[in-house]
């Protein structure tokens, strides 16, 4: 059976607080058993990375360029995809969740598109997305905290039809 | 030099308005010289297309499968990119300029990429986004009707420096 | 109906024969009714695109990049993938049928791609494949000129089931 | 640093033989310390998965569709990319070095953009290419054995200016 995985989006730079609640966020994903998947370069990305590997998580890094060297040192699993921003749609579809954290423009893009995919994505401090365009049950489940962020996810993907993980 | 593109995204399913909004906007467009282009499927998609052919337009479908044939009628050029999702960052960074009609999380992803790239976007009923997330001067420009989205965008790339079009 | 269109491959640097039989590939494509689509940088991308234009044919330009300037002057529309080597895909499924000529390993990667789906490739000095390896009634097509390259793909299209142009 | 990855590429249906090579190639390359990535389908990508899993090391997929349950049950971490065709790129982009067994059309793709990227290819009963065509230094080390193929990657990585694996 394969690993489950959780994306965690946000900006390229971004705030301390951001980088300790990402960071957070990545220790408390590895401690779940997750392996961390981001867009493997600064900010959030390097947070989410750095506080995964704390714990002794696998990190990957779906990076937008085709040098495997630009990502954060906190990366294991370099993947240099070459696509551009097309790549946030893999970063989208790689987790079973997702944890925003902030973000601006290319965060967005990941939300909107792990949410048309029916993926959970939780939210710190990110984008509010107008509920009235969103299909019922699918929007952000906002977290107040790094802890709930995990807690929301954890439930939701409980809730969910069939074993757990990704495969039966 | 090149033609100019103007990229219309909006629901593969929508609204008798939505679609006799997007039919006005892609006549509008084709009347102005823009090439027209889409994600090639349904509802708003086919609404623009159809409005853009029927003022002798020249119609593009960028569609997410493999099979020409998913394209809707009035595409005159259907491109199979087979890229699923990762397609919508093509329609984004396809146009000079975009128009979104209502719209859902799909729509959501391409006007991101779109406004990331910094090209500008008029919006029509779509998804009104959060502006302390968007950078300065890069947000939606709200319209209220078909006419307004066209001279809207009109303006955004006649401000820009340098020669019209996106050559010089 | 949409469009016939085909795509011709080959080296963004080229000899000056390889540069004279693309130009008249596009020139004879373009007045078959095709549309011809490149990957829209030098050599035979650009000697293809200048002979379709010199016929009044449409020409498509696929980018790596993200930006439209680097489409060669005779592309009519030119879409920035930003996919890198990625879009290599995208050209081989764009047509409805491919001209090789001479070229490369991005080259080969696109005949490749299209011979994958079934798509008729006609080779001028290009790429031999291993017969070996190919699965039957698959290969390229090999011609020694460019009207007889034409010919073959046009004799190739005629022979499949259902009625011609990409929808019935 | 991030770990050095090497690609293994061949058909989703093989021989008996080739699926004994791959696995024995898996086998190695887990033992050298390799992550193995693969386009995580049957065949040569099931075999090197399994070999890399039986020596206890990490085994990525990358996927041409949607559902990570489309992996062979050997790959750990299942990224599905929904890209497909496409998604040769990456695998071809993915990999410090690349194996390739047997193998056809989309193998072929993959060969040729590994090579274009400067890419060292090992091959094991697979495509031949017209030395002509490929820049100097650049095609296919052909291997007789698994452990040729594997010693060959190695010598031809150490021999690369600059540190071991992909950063300093």
């Amino acid at each position: 059976m394969n690993r489950r995985l959780c994306a965690v989006v946000g900006g390229s730079s971004c705030s301390r607080e951001e980088y300790a609640a990402a960071r957070e966020v990545g220790r408390l994903l590895a401690r779940e058993g997750f392996a961390v998947v981001t867009g493997g370069l600064g900010g959030v990305m390097e947070a989410a990375s750095r506080g995964a590997r704390e714990e002794g998580g696998l990190v990957l890094g779906l990076l937008p360029g085709t040098d495997a060297a630009d990502a954060n040192p906190f990366v294991e699993i370099a993947l240099p995809t070459g696509l551009g921003d097309a790549r946030n749609a893999l970063v989208a579809a790689a987790g079973d969740a997702v944890v925003a954290v902030g973000g601006s423009l290319g965060t967005l893009s990941e939300v909107a598109l792990a949410l048309k995919r029916g993926t959970p994505v939780a939210g710190l401090g990110t984008w509010s997305l107008d509920p009235e365009r969103i299909p019922p049950g699918g929007g952000i489940l906002e977290a107040s905290s790094p802890e709930e962020a995990v807690r929301l996810l954890l439930a939701a993907l409980a809730a969910r039809p069939g074993p757990p993980g990704r495969r039966g």
